[in-house]
């Protein structure tokens, strides 16, 4: 959406194409961290980025799913689950889908207590236990991060031991308030209007742990399966330069769905506006 | 303020140091292209920004200006008009100032007509002539601001054609006060207590045009001088990786004092919060 803004200004003929616009940040209990917006709901922070896409005349085409990306002569194709269309450059901002958990009352809880994002929101499980669930970095560096707020953390680790930086690992253990449960395969997530506990499984045994949060840290996917031409890295993210580009001429990428270290919605911000630009430098060479 | 809003969250100690907060967005007449405020004047975003900031307890000291970082065996030593501090890390984000013509007037006639920013100055002009020296898109802002108020505004651009949106561009073709003089290279302002005229070279033609103000909008010089110990390009900006860390461990840089591509709010934003998680994670792994 920045870069829709940027493209609308310079009045460049384009289209956006998106199955589910807002994507991660309209999950987002509140963000606090775009500046400018002290603490707002994900889904108003979306509602304003719409309405300023919308003050530009843009074609957006919510609801449509890019299936392939093929490079023509001139340009590229884009074949959609309703279309074709024929663009001179393309800039993928599909950012990343959650790995999911799968079990019963992950969906239901969802933003009453179970959350994929500590960075947004940990600061509301201030006082309360919680759990996270996973045993890689992000799981660790969300229980650290949870920590500052919380009384006492649970990592779920469905393997024996945590996997990940070393100097995360010894942290994690000398933090006296984070509790490394290994071996425990989440079960169920309960509660009434929010969460208040967790079912897990640990070598056949079925044991309970009251928290009011969960963090689901398993990993999350890169929206890249659509497009086979461009450089991935090894976790299926689009490699990017300092500009945004791609190594195919005329395709950028920004946001969550590239290697950019950080994924947050200030960053892919930025990063968005900063394609947009050298898009439209490199567009306005090609007339 | 981004990284600002960041480190807060992750309650670091930290000190913010600025010679003047808001940059040059306060000096914006209107901002269209940060996401999520369609159209906001400069200085009221700058007060959004700085409100979000003081949301938390952060300590800023506005009105101090740093003159060296130096290295320490740990950490770095930040020297400015007012004292010393010690810190384990320094995250530069301190933007860029304007660049000077150097011709003969531009000093004396400094605040008797002569001014870098027309949000600020235009109303003084309420009524008379003006000159505007530039040929970007500070300069046909300017202009655009300057219109308000003077009947006549002349753009001297010392290229044959103005370079920037093609919707400022449009909106300074369509307006009939607006005058461009290309291949103008200004000579000298001269005036006795007050901007009289400006004097321009043509071609090798010495012309003459009777203004009461020069508004110098060339361009941009990264604020950078205070600080030797890290890499720089030939424009004197911080050069950066795409985790916006400098060369020296410790030290980051962000927005547009650096070699990123582009100056932008929006980017300004982005860069200077993937520095500060950056910056929270190297803190981090020191205790």
């Amino acid at each position: 959406m920045a870069a829709a803004v940027y493209l609308a200004r310079e009045k460049l003929d384009f289209l956006v194409i998106s199955k589910n616009i807002g994507g991660q940040t309209i999950w987002s209990a509140e963000v606090g961290n775009y500046l400018g917006f002290q603490l707002i709901p994900g889904d108003e922070l979306v509602k304003k980025f719409k309405e300023h896409v919308a003050s530009y005349n843009v074609s957006v085409q919510e609801g449509e799913e890019v299936e392939s990306v093929e490079k023509l002569d001139k340009g590229f194709k884009v074949t959609t689950d309703k279309g074709e269309y024929e663009a001179l450059s393309v800039l993928v901002a599909t950012g990343e889908r959650h790995r999911k958990l799968n079990v019963p009352g992950e969906e239901d809880f969802y933003g009453k207590g179970v959350t994929y994002c500590a960075t947004c929101d940990a600061p509301l499980f201030d006082g309360k236990d919680v759990a996270v669930v996973g045993g890689g970095n992000s799981a660790m560096e969300a229980a650290l991060f949870v920590a500052k707020y919380s009384p006492k953390i649970y990592i779920l680790n469905i393997n024996p031991e945590l996997e990940g930086d070393d100097m995360l690992i010894e942290r994690i253990k000398r933090d006296k308030k984070i509790e490394v449960i290994p071996n425990a395969e989440t079960q169920e997530i309960m509660g009434d209007k929010f969460v208040t506990s967790l079912k897990y499984d640990q070598k056949g045994e079925t044991k309970e742990i009251k928290v009011n949060g969960v963090f689901i840290e398993i990993g999350l996917i890169p929206e890249t399966d659509f497009i086979d031409i461009v450089k991935k890295d090894e976790w299926k993210q689009i490699e990017v330069d300092k500009n945004n580009m791609t190594d195919v001429e005329g395709i950028w990428a920004a946001g969550d769905v590239t290697d950019v270290t950080e994924k947050q919605i200030a960053i892919a911000v930025g990063e968005g506006s900063k394609a947009a630009i050298q898009l439209i430098k490199y567009v306005d060479k090609l007339k």
